[in-house]
Protein backbone atom coordinates (compact mmCIF):
# COMPACT_ATOMS: atom_id res chain seq x y z
CA UNK A 1 0.00 0.00 0.00
CA UNK A 2 1.05 3.31 -0.68
CA UNK A 3 0.42 6.45 1.52
CA UNK A 4 -1.23 8.98 -0.10
CA UNK A 5 -2.79 12.41 0.22
CA UNK A 6 -6.41 11.28 -0.88
CA UNK A 7 -9.54 10.99 1.35
CA UNK A 8 -11.18 7.79 1.25
CA UNK A 9 -13.85 6.75 -1.29
CA UNK A 10 -17.47 7.64 -0.04
CA UNK A 11 -17.90 3.97 -0.22
CA UNK A 12 -15.49 3.66 2.99
CA UNK A 13 -16.51 2.97 6.42
CA UNK A 14 -14.98 4.11 9.38
CA UNK A 15 -15.13 2.96 12.92
CA UNK A 16 -13.26 3.92 16.13
CA UNK A 17 -12.93 1.57 19.40
CA UNK A 18 -11.70 3.93 22.31
CA UNK A 19 -11.13 3.86 25.92
CA UNK A 20 -8.10 3.87 28.36
CA UNK A 21 -5.23 1.27 28.35
CA UNK A 22 -5.70 -2.14 28.81
CA UNK A 23 -9.40 -2.29 27.84
CA UNK A 24 -8.47 -4.71 25.26
CA UNK A 25 -10.09 -2.21 22.01
CA UNK A 26 -6.79 -2.81 19.63
CA UNK A 27 -7.70 -6.65 19.81
CA UNK A 28 -12.24 -6.24 19.19
CA UNK A 29 -10.82 -3.86 15.98
CA UNK A 30 -8.54 -6.65 15.08
CA UNK A 31 -11.24 -9.18 15.28
CA UNK A 32 -14.02 -6.57 13.54
CA UNK A 33 -11.00 -5.97 11.10
CA UNK A 34 -10.55 -10.14 10.39
CA UNK A 35 -13.99 -10.59 9.89
CA UNK A 36 -14.65 -7.69 7.62
CA UNK A 37 -11.62 -9.62 5.58
CA UNK A 38 -13.14 -12.57 5.37
CA UNK A 39 -15.98 -11.01 3.75
CA UNK A 40 -14.11 -9.70 1.04
CA UNK A 41 -13.50 -6.31 2.19
CA UNK A 42 -9.95 -4.53 2.48
CA UNK A 43 -9.11 -2.76 6.09
CA UNK A 44 -6.46 -0.72 7.27
CA UNK A 45 -6.14 -0.70 11.46
CA UNK A 46 -4.30 1.82 12.89
CA UNK A 47 -3.58 2.83 16.59
CA UNK A 48 -1.35 5.05 18.84
CA UNK A 49 0.69 4.36 21.76
CA UNK A 50 1.61 7.66 24.12
CA UNK A 51 4.29 7.38 26.57
CA UNK A 52 3.14 5.09 29.58
CA UNK A 53 4.07 8.04 31.58
CA UNK A 54 1.02 10.26 29.80
CA UNK A 55 -1.00 7.67 30.72
CA UNK A 56 -4.82 6.98 29.67
CA UNK A 57 -5.82 7.33 26.10
CA UNK A 58 -5.91 4.13 23.64
CA UNK A 59 -7.95 3.93 20.35
CA UNK A 60 -8.05 1.70 17.14
CA UNK A 61 -9.28 2.96 14.13
CA UNK A 62 -10.63 0.92 11.39
CA UNK A 63 -11.05 1.74 7.40
CA UNK A 64 -13.06 -0.29 5.50
CA UNK A 65 -13.64 -0.15 1.85
CA UNK A 66 -14.44 -2.49 -0.96
CA UNK A 67 -11.38 -1.21 -2.61
CA UNK A 68 -7.81 -1.17 -1.38
CA UNK A 69 -7.53 1.73 1.31
CA UNK A 70 -5.49 4.61 0.07
CA UNK A 71 -5.70 6.78 3.14
CA UNK A 72 -6.14 4.26 6.49
CA UNK A 73 -6.57 7.38 8.62
CA UNK A 74 -10.04 7.92 10.02
CA UNK A 75 -11.62 11.70 9.37
CA UNK A 76 -15.16 11.46 9.69
CA UNK A 77 -16.35 7.97 11.99
CA UNK A 78 -19.54 6.06 11.26
CA UNK A 79 -19.37 4.84 13.95
CA UNK A 80 -16.96 5.43 17.73
CA UNK A 81 -17.07 2.82 20.72
CA UNK A 82 -16.28 5.05 24.08
CA UNK A 83 -15.02 2.96 27.09
CA UNK A 84 -13.86 5.67 29.04
CA UNK A 85 -13.93 9.68 29.45
CA UNK A 86 -10.40 9.76 28.80
CA UNK A 87 -11.09 9.23 25.11
CA UNK A 88 -13.85 11.87 24.50
CA UNK A 89 -11.69 14.39 23.61
CA UNK A 90 -9.92 12.60 20.69
CA UNK A 91 -13.05 12.49 18.93
CA UNK A 92 -13.43 15.77 17.93
CA UNK A 93 -13.23 16.52 14.48
CA UNK A 94 -14.29 12.89 13.81
CA UNK A 95 -18.34 13.03 14.93
CA UNK A 96 -20.84 13.86 12.51
CA UNK A 97 -24.32 14.01 13.07
CA UNK A 98 -24.97 10.41 11.98
CA UNK A 99 -22.29 8.58 14.07
CA UNK A 100 -23.30 5.92 15.82
CA UNK A 101 -21.37 6.46 19.64
CA UNK A 102 -21.57 4.09 21.56
CA UNK A 103 -20.59 5.24 25.03
CA UNK A 104 -20.16 3.30 28.10
CA UNK A 105 -22.51 4.14 30.62
CA UNK A 106 -21.03 3.68 34.03
CA UNK A 107 -17.33 5.07 32.40
CA UNK A 108 -18.63 8.01 30.33
CA UNK A 109 -19.85 10.71 32.67
CA UNK A 110 -19.91 13.46 29.48
CA UNK A 111 -20.53 11.75 25.99
CA UNK A 112 -19.18 14.19 22.74
CA UNK A 113 -21.23 16.47 21.30
CA UNK A 114 -22.28 16.08 17.60
CA UNK A 115 -23.58 12.85 16.82
CA UNK A 116 -27.61 12.87 17.15
CA UNK A 117 -27.40 9.09 18.00
CA UNK A 118 -25.78 8.29 21.10
CA UNK A 119 -26.55 5.21 22.91
CA UNK A 120 -25.03 5.10 26.34
CA UNK A 121 -24.81 1.35 27.62
CA UNK A 122 -23.69 -0.64 30.43
CA UNK A 123 -20.84 -2.17 28.81
CA UNK A 124 -18.09 -2.82 31.80
CA UNK A 125 -20.91 -3.36 34.38
CA UNK A 126 -22.56 -5.91 32.20
CA UNK A 127 -18.80 -7.42 31.94
CA UNK A 128 -18.30 -7.62 35.63
CA UNK A 129 -21.74 -8.98 36.24
CA UNK A 130 -20.52 -12.00 33.39
CA UNK A 131 -17.45 -12.26 36.08
CA UNK A 132 -14.83 -10.16 34.46
CA UNK A 133 -14.61 -6.16 33.60
CA UNK A 134 -11.91 -7.24 30.98
CA UNK A 135 -14.47 -8.90 28.81
CA UNK A 136 -15.60 -5.28 28.45
CA UNK A 137 -14.03 -5.09 24.80
CA UNK A 138 -16.47 -8.04 23.53
CA UNK A 139 -19.42 -6.45 25.06
CA UNK A 140 -18.67 -3.49 23.09
CA UNK A 141 -18.29 -5.65 19.99
CA UNK A 142 -21.43 -7.53 20.53
CA UNK A 143 -22.89 -3.89 21.00
CA UNK A 144 -21.54 -2.12 17.73
CA UNK A 145 -22.86 -5.70 15.32
CA UNK A 146 -26.44 -4.90 16.73
CA UNK A 147 -26.66 -1.32 16.69
CA UNK A 148 -24.64 -0.98 12.81
CA UNK A 149 -25.20 -3.31 9.33
CA UNK A 150 -21.67 -2.93 8.95
CA UNK A 151 -21.07 -6.93 9.43
CA UNK A 152 -22.95 -9.93 10.47
CA UNK A 153 -23.27 -10.86 13.98
CA UNK A 154 -23.01 -14.55 13.37
CA UNK A 155 -19.51 -14.46 11.26
CA UNK A 156 -18.34 -12.05 13.93
CA UNK A 157 -18.86 -13.66 16.84
CA UNK A 158 -17.62 -16.87 15.21
CA UNK A 159 -13.90 -15.10 13.77
CA UNK A 160 -13.95 -13.71 17.72
CA UNK A 161 -13.89 -16.80 19.31
CA UNK A 162 -11.12 -17.69 17.24
CA UNK A 163 -9.11 -14.69 17.67
CA UNK A 164 -9.68 -14.67 21.53
CA UNK A 165 -7.06 -17.36 23.93
CA UNK A 166 -8.69 -20.51 24.27
CA UNK A 167 -9.33 -20.90 27.71
CA UNK A 168 -11.54 -17.20 27.50
CA UNK A 169 -13.70 -18.66 25.12
CA UNK A 170 -16.82 -18.95 27.19
CA UNK A 171 -16.90 -15.77 28.89
CA UNK A 172 -16.14 -14.01 25.43
CA UNK A 173 -19.32 -15.65 24.30
CA UNK A 174 -21.06 -14.50 26.88
CA UNK A 175 -19.83 -10.98 26.87
CA UNK A 176 -20.56 -10.86 22.78
CA UNK A 177 -24.15 -12.13 23.23
CA UNK A 178 -25.03 -9.75 26.11
CA UNK A 179 -23.89 -6.59 24.21
CA UNK A 180 -26.08 -8.47 21.12
CA UNK A 181 -28.85 -8.26 23.07
CA UNK A 182 -28.51 -5.25 25.25
CA UNK A 183 -28.08 -3.04 21.29
CA UNK A 184 -30.87 -5.48 19.90
CA UNK A 185 -33.54 -4.29 23.02
CA UNK A 186 -31.73 -0.47 22.65
CA UNK A 187 -33.17 -0.75 18.72
CA UNK A 188 -36.44 -2.05 19.87
CA UNK A 189 -37.19 0.96 21.97
CA UNK B 1 -4.66 13.16 16.91
CA UNK B 2 -5.31 14.87 13.76
CA UNK B 3 -4.61 13.46 10.47
CA UNK B 4 -2.29 15.40 8.42
CA UNK B 5 -0.11 15.38 5.58
CA UNK B 6 2.93 16.51 7.07
CA UNK B 7 6.15 13.91 6.68
CA UNK B 8 7.67 13.28 9.99
CA UNK B 9 9.83 14.72 11.83
CA UNK B 10 13.68 13.44 11.02
CA UNK B 11 13.91 12.09 14.51
CA UNK B 12 11.14 9.83 14.13
CA UNK B 13 11.71 6.10 13.38
CA UNK B 14 10.09 4.15 10.90
CA UNK B 15 10.50 -0.33 10.91
CA UNK B 16 7.93 -2.50 9.32
CA UNK B 17 7.12 -6.47 10.19
CA UNK B 18 6.17 -8.35 7.69
CA UNK B 19 5.62 -11.91 6.09
CA UNK B 20 2.64 -13.81 5.21
CA UNK B 21 -0.62 -14.12 7.02
CA UNK B 22 -1.02 -15.80 10.56
CA UNK B 23 3.03 -15.68 11.43
CA UNK B 24 2.06 -13.23 14.31
CA UNK B 25 3.87 -9.94 12.92
CA UNK B 26 1.07 -7.31 14.15
CA UNK B 27 1.66 -9.02 17.81
CA UNK B 28 5.63 -8.15 17.12
CA UNK B 29 5.20 -4.89 16.59
CA UNK B 30 2.57 -4.37 19.34
CA UNK B 31 5.30 -5.46 21.32
CA UNK B 32 7.69 -3.35 20.66
CA UNK B 33 5.67 -0.12 20.73
CA UNK B 34 4.20 -0.81 24.21
CA UNK B 35 7.96 -1.39 25.00
CA UNK B 36 8.70 2.22 23.21
CA UNK B 37 5.70 3.81 24.98
CA UNK B 38 7.28 2.53 28.36
CA UNK B 39 10.80 4.68 27.23
CA UNK B 40 8.60 7.59 26.94
CA UNK B 41 8.20 7.75 23.45
CA UNK B 42 4.93 8.02 21.01
CA UNK B 43 4.42 5.23 18.37
CA UNK B 44 1.73 4.90 15.56
CA UNK B 45 0.93 1.28 14.46
CA UNK B 46 -0.89 0.20 11.45
CA UNK B 47 -1.60 -2.63 9.48
CA UNK B 48 -3.74 -3.60 6.36
CA UNK B 49 -6.22 -6.64 5.85
CA UNK B 50 -6.68 -7.72 2.51
CA UNK B 51 -9.71 -10.04 1.65
CA UNK B 52 -9.18 -13.33 2.88
CA UNK B 53 -9.47 -14.76 -0.94
CA UNK B 54 -7.02 -12.66 -1.96
CA UNK B 55 -4.66 -14.39 0.78
CA UNK B 56 -1.07 -13.69 1.49
CA UNK B 57 0.53 -10.39 2.84
CA UNK B 58 0.61 -9.64 6.23
CA UNK B 59 2.27 -6.53 7.42
CA UNK B 60 2.65 -3.70 10.42
CA UNK B 61 4.13 -0.53 10.28
CA UNK B 62 5.49 1.82 13.39
CA UNK B 63 6.47 5.29 13.65
CA UNK B 64 7.96 6.00 16.58
CA UNK B 65 8.96 9.87 17.80
CA UNK B 66 9.78 11.69 20.57
CA UNK B 67 6.76 13.79 19.81
CA UNK B 68 3.00 13.11 19.00
CA UNK B 69 3.60 11.37 15.67
CA UNK B 70 1.44 13.61 13.26
CA UNK B 71 1.93 11.37 10.28
CA UNK B 72 1.52 7.90 11.15
CA UNK B 73 2.22 6.50 7.88
CA UNK B 74 5.59 4.60 6.97
CA UNK B 75 7.20 6.53 4.01
CA UNK B 76 11.31 5.61 4.32
CA UNK B 77 11.72 2.98 6.97
CA UNK B 78 14.80 2.38 9.03
CA UNK B 79 14.40 -0.95 9.15
CA UNK B 80 12.19 -4.05 8.20
CA UNK B 81 11.43 -7.63 9.28
CA UNK B 82 10.09 -10.10 6.24
CA UNK B 83 9.55 -13.41 6.98
CA UNK B 84 7.99 -14.63 3.78
CA UNK B 85 8.43 -13.54 -0.43
CA UNK B 86 4.63 -12.32 -0.66
CA UNK B 87 5.87 -9.24 1.07
CA UNK B 88 9.23 -8.34 -0.42
CA UNK B 89 7.11 -6.18 -3.32
CA UNK B 90 5.48 -4.21 -0.91
CA UNK B 91 8.31 -2.74 0.48
CA UNK B 92 9.21 -1.17 -2.66
CA UNK B 93 9.49 2.65 -2.53
CA UNK B 94 9.90 2.64 1.18
CA UNK B 95 13.45 1.41 1.46
CA UNK B 96 16.92 3.11 1.64
CA UNK B 97 20.73 2.11 1.29
CA UNK B 98 20.53 2.40 4.78
CA UNK B 99 17.40 0.83 6.12
CA UNK B 100 18.17 -2.69 8.13
CA UNK B 101 16.55 -4.94 6.71
CA UNK B 102 16.22 -8.85 8.25
CA UNK B 103 14.57 -11.37 5.80
CA UNK B 104 14.05 -15.32 7.04
CA UNK B 105 16.75 -17.11 5.16
CA UNK B 106 14.00 -19.99 4.59
CA UNK B 107 11.23 -18.20 3.18
CA UNK B 108 12.55 -15.12 1.08
CA UNK B 109 14.87 -16.54 -1.94
CA UNK B 110 15.28 -13.13 -3.31
CA UNK B 111 15.63 -10.45 -0.85
CA UNK B 112 14.50 -6.30 -1.82
CA UNK B 113 16.94 -4.11 -3.81
CA UNK B 114 18.19 -1.17 -1.99
CA UNK B 115 19.33 -2.01 1.35
CA UNK B 116 22.98 -2.00 1.76
CA UNK B 117 22.86 -4.17 4.81
CA UNK B 118 20.47 -7.16 4.42
CA UNK B 119 20.36 -9.84 7.11
CA UNK B 120 19.90 -13.08 5.86
CA UNK B 121 19.21 -15.30 9.22
CA UNK B 122 17.12 -18.46 9.99
CA UNK B 123 14.03 -17.06 11.81
CA UNK B 124 11.61 -19.79 11.01
CA UNK B 125 13.75 -22.77 11.20
CA UNK B 126 14.87 -21.46 14.17
CA UNK B 127 11.59 -21.22 15.25
CA UNK B 128 10.70 -24.77 14.11
CA UNK B 129 13.86 -26.03 16.34
CA UNK B 130 12.72 -24.19 19.05
CA UNK B 131 9.91 -26.50 18.96
CA UNK B 132 7.12 -24.63 17.47
CA UNK B 133 7.21 -22.69 13.99
CA UNK B 134 4.86 -20.05 15.24
CA UNK B 135 7.44 -18.31 17.68
CA UNK B 136 9.29 -16.90 14.66
CA UNK B 137 8.05 -13.91 15.15
CA UNK B 138 8.93 -13.52 18.30
CA UNK B 139 12.58 -14.86 16.99
CA UNK B 140 12.40 -11.98 14.42
CA UNK B 141 12.11 -9.65 17.12
CA UNK B 142 14.97 -10.48 19.55
CA UNK B 143 16.90 -10.24 16.16
CA UNK B 144 16.17 -6.85 15.61
CA UNK B 145 16.83 -5.85 19.33
CA UNK B 146 20.37 -7.66 18.52
CA UNK B 147 20.99 -5.67 15.16
CA UNK B 148 19.53 -2.16 15.87
CA UNK B 149 19.48 0.48 18.75
CA UNK B 150 15.98 1.52 18.66
CA UNK B 151 15.70 -0.48 22.06
CA UNK B 152 17.43 -1.83 25.26
CA UNK B 153 16.99 -6.19 24.58
CA UNK B 154 16.09 -6.52 28.44
CA UNK B 155 13.31 -3.79 28.28
CA UNK B 156 11.77 -5.37 25.26
CA UNK B 157 11.95 -9.00 26.32
CA UNK B 158 10.43 -7.73 29.49
CA UNK B 159 7.49 -6.26 27.47
CA UNK B 160 7.80 -9.23 25.20
CA UNK B 161 7.00 -11.56 28.31
CA UNK B 162 4.00 -9.90 29.66
CA UNK B 163 1.91 -9.80 26.64
CA UNK B 164 2.48 -13.49 25.25
CA UNK B 165 0.10 -15.69 26.47
CA UNK B 166 1.00 -16.90 29.87
CA UNK B 167 1.01 -20.42 28.46
CA UNK B 168 3.18 -19.74 25.60
CA UNK B 169 6.18 -17.80 27.98
CA UNK B 170 8.66 -20.05 28.03
CA UNK B 171 8.67 -21.31 24.27
CA UNK B 172 8.81 -16.94 23.65
CA UNK B 173 11.48 -16.28 25.88
CA UNK B 174 13.80 -18.89 24.14
CA UNK B 175 12.64 -18.07 21.03
CA UNK B 176 13.66 -14.20 21.49
CA UNK B 177 17.20 -15.26 23.11
CA UNK B 178 17.46 -17.16 19.90
CA UNK B 179 16.91 -14.73 17.87
CA UNK B 180 19.16 -12.17 19.83
CA UNK B 181 21.94 -14.40 20.12
CA UNK B 182 22.01 -14.99 16.02
CA UNK B 183 22.12 -10.71 15.45
CA UNK B 184 24.59 -10.37 17.94
CA UNK B 185 27.18 -13.43 16.36
CA UNK B 186 26.20 -11.67 12.79
CA UNK B 187 27.32 -8.28 14.33
CA UNK B 188 30.49 -9.82 15.43
CA UNK B 189 31.39 -11.31 11.84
Amino acid sequence: MTATTQPPAPSSRQIRFSGSGGQGLILSARILAAALAEEGLFVAQSQAYEPTSRGGLSRSDLVISDREVEYPLATALDAVVILDQVAVPACAGLLRADTVAIVDSGKVSAPPAGPERIVSLPVTDTARRIGNPRVANIVALGALAGLTDFIDADALRAVMLRLVPARFRDINAEAFDAGLKMAQERQDA
